[in-house]
């Protein structure tokens, strides 16, 4: 690439902020002192009054927008809604990013040294919960001179951080936009977690999380694990559009290589996945989703557990999205309704199932958009472009 | 147990009949000779018009009802509909079910010997189809003196080859029930069976196939598919109503070992279908699935390629049945409808998921039985109970 995007937010480098405070976790240990790796698109205003933040999913990281190269492939993962005149709209808006704890992209997590013996964590990093994230992120805001978020947005499981900041933090967060989430794992969304742990910790390259130690890495259980994935992010209509019954070859091999399709893009998509990110990250990701249920406190009532909250929420869900489908989104405006809380809620009509959330599908991008013109007239920001 | 129950078959002993006669296949290759393991239930008559085929599904095999012994914990796979009373009636029809070709319970197959070596046939086991097994079941008819079944009948995978008998053997089949299948799978179907079968080919312990020469099992890797398997059995409701987020001790252990009754039961299932199940045999069988197409040799015109069929067909589907969901069913009744064919199809209301076609759902049982005494009078058969 010669010259970027003119709606990109450009080049943009990671910052590193290094707390020595110690975190008191949910699991009842306590991180003695840590990293966060994060980025920043546009300028925070002398008033402080215009910082957003991002949440990020299972596999994702801090690089939410732009370009950390001019050779760099892809731009962040949410470039789509992230830029000059783009849904959150980087003329207006300070952006922070952070990858959380736990992390495998630089935030301390499994792949970086546990102080205490100078070796990388893995399998002994502490289990992380939405909780802890959202109280790490507090202090990253402390750091950055932001006392309340103009918004914090997410999708999936950056969607229930969202959601935990406006229980944790109801006077630090203006806005709430809570995408493609849900209040609680289903039980099959727990199963497929499951099968992903089982296809990770089943491998015999996973050696109890050591693998740094013994030289390996646990490829095939990570590829395993990022195949299911994938099945669940995408919709049943999007993958048969995509790649219907279409051979590979002309015809049948009648073996096990690749006949069909779809099978080479799973096999591609999780060899990739395999190699670039770190198995323990992964596992204790897909534990702080089975863990996350705010209304399990109040013996399951969302609305009771809910009543901290006091801003504004938007709600947006996928029409065809079956891993965190419309129904649970609606149990959360239901929700807000009951317990009285400011709501919009909106289903997006799309083929693209999960992944929905990650695209420009025109519908969503209005409506994102008029949330966050929303967000910047309460906020009292003029529109500087 | 020391009585076993008035509407069972009761005890029942499997036969093995063997072929000596060439079976060409589909993938190109002949199976020089082969053994059919199958079980009968009731009595044939002397017209030879009583008789019932039943075809089984990816994991099933010829023990459909009755038990092999009094210690026996379960009796077979479909006892809920096969027995005196039954909708397949005992008392009025001859139940016929055989294990299919490259399975694992006693029919040639992977864990069989190859007849050249002497040893068990493994990977080098030729890639089976749906009209091969259909082909090898009208051998077995031949053998047993039926020329035309009453009814050929079965769910999922079965519901296929039931299928095939009406494009193959349209003179030899009296009546089709085409139970939770499917015309062809989708690519999400493809999917998930490419997932089970990258877990069993990843396994160290599989060696390409050659397990049992190296003395292992590729547990691993069938654990993994299995409960890949049971998440797409069962629907999400019911899995919700069966395990919720319900913890196996008090509290969060925040580790890896079962915290959620879900995540107990698919490692349970999974463990106990590792050993009790052959590697080979669900790869072929998972293959099985994926090319099964028949319209695609019309251009994909389904309507056409029924053509051949002559017979009435019931088509059942159940509503919460995602793996192969009511409108693939709905998608042959109406290519049936088209094609000029006589079809019932009934769709079920049943929590129960892809399952649902094993269990006794009274509304289901309804229209099976009226189905099969629709069958018993097309045949002139009298009610001898």
């Amino acid at each position: 690439m010669t010259e970027l995007p003119q709606d990109s937010v450009g080049l943009v480098t990671p910052e590193t902020a290094h707390f020595d405070d110690p975190l008191p976790l949910a699991c009842g240990r306590t991180l003695p002192a840590y990293d966060l790796v994060y980025e920043t698109y546009g300028t925070l205003n002398a008033e402080r009054t215009n910082a957003i933040l991002i949440c990020h999913a299972l596999s994702g990281h801090h690089h939410a927008a732009g370009y950390h190269s001019l050779d760099e492939r892809k731009p962040g993962w949410w470039d789509a809604h992230i830029g000059p005149g783009k849904s959150i709209d980087t003329d207006r808006f300070f952006v922070v990013s952070v990858n959380n704890l736990g992390g495998c992209h630089g935030s301390t997590g499994p792949n970086t040294p546990n102080p205490e013996t100078g070796e990388p964590w893995g399998p002994d990093f502490p289990m992380m919960t939405v909780l802890d994230w959202v109280h790490s992120q507090a202090r990253l805001a402390d750091r950055l001179g932001i006392e309340r978020f103009a918004a914090v947005v997410g999708g999936s499981l950056g969607g229930m951080q969202v959601l935990q900041w406006t229980l944790s933090y109801p006077e630090r967060i203006a806005h709430a936009a809570v995408i493609a989430a849900t209040p609680k794992l289903s039980a099959q969304n727990i199963a497929f977690n499951e099968v992903a742990r089982q296809a990770i910790r089943s491998d015999p390259d996973f050696h109890d999380g050591h693998y740094a130690e013994h030289g390996t890495l646990p490829r095939r259980g990570l590829k395993l694990a990022r195949m299911v994935g994938h099945i669940t992010y995408l919709s049943e209509d999007a993958m048969g559009s995509k790649f219907g019954r279409d051979l590979r070859s002309e015809d049948f091999n009648f073996g096990y290589d690749v006949e069909f399709q779809v099978e080479s893009y799973l096999r591609y998509q999780g060899d990739t996945f395999s190699t670039s990110f770190d198995a323990n990250t992964y596992l204790l990701m897909t534990k702080a989703l089975d863990y996350f249920d705010p209304a399990a406190a109040r013996g399951g009532d969302l609305a009771a557990a809910l009543a901290p909250a006091s801003c504004p929420f938007l709600v947006v869900s996928f029409s065809s999205d079956w891993r965190f489908p419309p129904s649970r989104s609606k149990e959360l405006a239901n929700a807000l309704i009951r317990a009285g809380k400011p709501v919009s809620y909106v289903n997006i009509d799309s083929p693209h199932g999960h992944d929905a959330f990650l695209l420009p599908e025109p519908r969503y991008q209005a409506v994102f958009a008029a949330f966050m013109a929303r967000v910047a007239h309460d906020q009292g920001l003029e529109d500087r472009r």
